[in-house]
């Protein structure tokens, strides 16, 4: 019901503020326009000249050093997304809200959506048309009164077709992906390098960490440069069959990445948001074939079984009718995968493992070969059943290390610091006792506490697992960081809330919800 | 799970920019502490010094002009809401999210909620902590989910006791209420003054339109002045027993602001939401008896006597345990009140009616009447069924005039014209019948695209009511514009989408669905 009044002309600025994804408007308080249109500090306008326009919330100004009274100043990022040059006339209007915010507000009357309606919404969003508590609304109502299994076909594909689409001409494109939760589950560098010596094609693009101790990229990056321009992408992945890289340049399915800076601070995530987002990825970088590990375990993302199931039932759903034929395997997420949690941390378990060193965490070679195992067997070549060994083979020869080694040359190798940082702590078991529970949640949270991402060597190194004996004041784990500061805030939690470890009894501990 | 890092000393600075009800900080790209901290804009940081502390949303600034590389810039109201000099040191921090998220997100979940997390809910978005995505996640969730009728109650009390409270020293603090929706609908304007010259207690907060053509606070400024200090009304109430004035001044439920800066552009209104907003602004008031208006009608906000009345119980369960004695009329809400839509045309009417013009719109005054002898009925001195009869009387005898021009005077008389607007076109019938029915919605949009309320003399007179024949032809409805362009957007309106009238058969006349 806004209504678009009569617009005027007004010089455009650039004004030199950063406001990310959120597009800003800058208008001076006695500038003639603003006291005509009755608008309102925090309103949305609409920037328009030559045809082009934009929509952003508009900032009043009382200071003639950002803008005079007959400028209009854009953000950073509005200034380039209208793309015009500084000086030239503009009109402002007031924005008419995005039109697909009916279809929001009828999914929050419970109401189904169509194909029409979720296009609508992704067109809307990857234009900078919703505001971040238009985007919450949306999210929070698909995701409370639920998507059925139709309306996530419909999201997926919407948000697939809002960005650019990778295309590697080649018949089978694999890929994996965790839907996250573990700390240290570095298996992507080792299933890559493997995949890759057998001849699969398998150009893997990761995300940085967003609410965990490391993510794909921010490991891969302690070996080798990953933020790379997508023509060196492809070159790359013609010449080595496979890459570790950044997904962040390509915009793939922007409206992902748009809708994850809202889900990320409110702590959101629905099962039908995230099938959405991680097949709408997927199909954007071109894959064809797709592997999904969803762990499962008391403190993962999935609890239970019943629940893994839903998600896999849904992940096939969406992925065979968009032509991505996806597979999933549940695997056991009871606790951390390898020793280290951190970028350097984990970068050291996947070398070793690599390398074969007898001294390689076990539980990420195992889950890594497995994972290879099944993402071979998508090859029409190998029988069912034998990709665990081709993979092992792979490894063991050396032949997933020398890959590994070519990747990170094309690529890049790293300038960054391999050290561990400076200042450790233990913690040591309260009893004597079998290891039979360890929160993942904790251990991340530790993690990050202690500085890991952002300094690269701070995080936790394992020295215990489900399983093992530990005697009183035994070490379960060591803590790492590179600033005092850092150090003292996860002691800190270590002493508020334990260690995150259960000791108990051999009979303690919880079956594998999965045989593995 | 936001950590809370080491933080360091920033130049305090105001930055002239007015971000009306979100907080942000500048920071230059350059800020030593930017860096470290690993801030991304956009990012919600914590700002404090001398045990004073908000919160704000990161901009990052690449111009010296507006903040230096050891500053940090506070937008207007934050750094008035921080209330420290310029040029002090001030820390930063990455900000906790509040703790209460926890629990919308447990009503996203689909979970009761208890008071305590109402309690916590309603402080943290009272000290600003929550961003415009977080309060369209917990009004979503809220309206979706559905809030019980406990729920409500404990909203309303969280709400009621973020803010200030009027105390008027007296046993019976009469206010009525509109739940609106209905175009000309000021009954306000002469329930006041009629109920205030039966000696009863009526002071009256109104608000501006928000989304109407025209709010109480807008037609009553015509007259006078509505934007008065706290300390003025009360003495006028002493004075006079009642008041028409804005409500915006007093601090009342301020909560209750901010959700409305979120629900308004969302265009989300659920029942509860509504119950909780309207008791909290009394019982803030300080209002004692409440009369509720809730019009019933297929073009009005409730279109069911079945919702109406769902409504009714619950304004009435939650009023009662608050102690606010809490009355409900369902009244027809099929079409329009009176003749004008409109702050000039509006208080026109309203002036009519006072001054028993013959000419009077026969509708608003019945309703008025019927109102304002319900609240009469309040005064425990007054028979049950008595209470229209004094209102007529102290209406016809002149004595609600006289109180109202006291009022307008102790208010301090308008200076505002009282001029229609200069452009005025006919909307006439397109065929000869009997009015059969008016879109509230339509009309409404009219008069605001036309300029109200912004341009007092602009808006829509009817000169036909449901129930009236209209020859083809013969004008329906004039329309009022100050601005040429506003003049021509709202004849394009009615170019495009007809008049909003339906010309039928005296048999298509929908029954009111009350008696009245």
């Amino acid at each position: 019901m806004t209504r678009t009044k009569r617009s005027s002309n007004l010089k455009l600025c650039r004004v030199a503020i950063d406001t990310y994804r959120e597009n800003v408007a800058y208008m001076h308080r006695e500038c003639p326009i603003y006291r005509a249109e009755g608008f309102q500090a925090l309103s949305k306008i609409e920037v328009s000249a030559d045809g082009r326009r934009i929509q952003a919330l508009l900032n009043v100004v009382d200071d003639d050093g950002i803008v005079g009274t007959d400028g209009l100043g854009l953000s950073e990022q509005a200034f380039d997304q209208l793309g015009l040059e500084a000086g030239g006339l503009v009109q402002v209007a007031q924005a008419e809200p995005p039109g697909s915010m009916d279809a929001v507000r009828s999914k929050i009357a419970g109401e189904r959506l169509t194909q029409e309606d979720f296009r609508a919404i992704a067109k809307d969003i990857a234009a900078h048309r919703y505001s971040k508590m238009e985007m919450a609304a949306f999210l929070v109502a698909a995701g409370q009164a639920g998507l059925d299994r139709d309306e996530v076909l419909y999201l997926t594909r919407a948000m697939t077709e809002t960005g650019e689409r990778l295309n590697w001409h080649e018949p089978l494109v694999a890929d994996k992906h965790c839907i996250g939760g573990i700390p240290g589950n570095r298996t992507s560098m080792l299933v890559v390098p493997i995949v890759a010596a057998h001849g699969m094609l398998i150009p893997k693009t990761s995300s940085r960490a967003i609410t965990s101790p490391a993510g794909t990229a921010d490991t891969m990056e302690m070996l080798a440069t990953v933020d790379l321009p997508i023509e060196r992408l492809h070159e790359i992945v013609r010449m080595h069959r496979g890459c570790v890289a950044w997904g962040g340049n390509a915009n793939l399915a922007p409206v992902d990445d748009i809708l994850i800076s809202v889900e990320r601070p409110l702590g959101i995530d629905s099962p039908s948001q995230m099938v959405a987002s991680i097949l709408s990825k997927k199909l954007a970088a071109g894959s064809t074939h797709l592997l999904i590990d969803i762990p499962v375990g008391p403190s993962a993302k999935v609890r239970h079984m019943r629940s893994a199931m839903q998600l896999r039932k849904l992940f096939e759903f969406v992925g065979d009718r968009l032509g991505l034929h996806t597979e999933v395997m549940i695997t056991d997420g009871r606790q951390p995968i390898g020793r280290g949690i951190g970028p350097v941390l984990e970068a050291r378990d996947v070398m070793q493992v690599l390398k074969n060193d007898p001294e390689a965490p076990f539980d990420l070679r195992q889950k890594a070969l497995r994972l290879a195992g099944r993402v071979i067997e998508f090859d029409p070549d190998v029988r069912g059943g034998q990709g665990y060994a081709i993979a092992r083979d792979i490894l063991e020869s050396g032949r997933a290390l020398a890959k590994m080694d070519a990747i990170v040359k094309a690529q890049g190798a790293s300038q960054a610091q391999h050290a561990t940082g400076r200042f450790t702590y233990d913690v040591n078991a309260e009893r004597s006792g079998v290891v039979s529970r360890i929160d993942n949640y904790f251990l991340a949270r530790v993690a990050r506490t202690a500085g890991a991402p952002m300094d690269h060597g701070a995080g936790v190194t394992l020295l215990k697992k489900i399983g093992d004996s530990a005697k009183k004041d035994e070490c379960l784990y060591r803590v790492y960081a590179e600033f005092p500061a850092d150090f003292d805030f996860a002691k800190n939690l270590n002493r508020q809330h334990g260690s995150g470890y259960t000791i108990g009894e051999e009979s303690d501990i919880l079956e594998p919800y999965v045989e593995f």
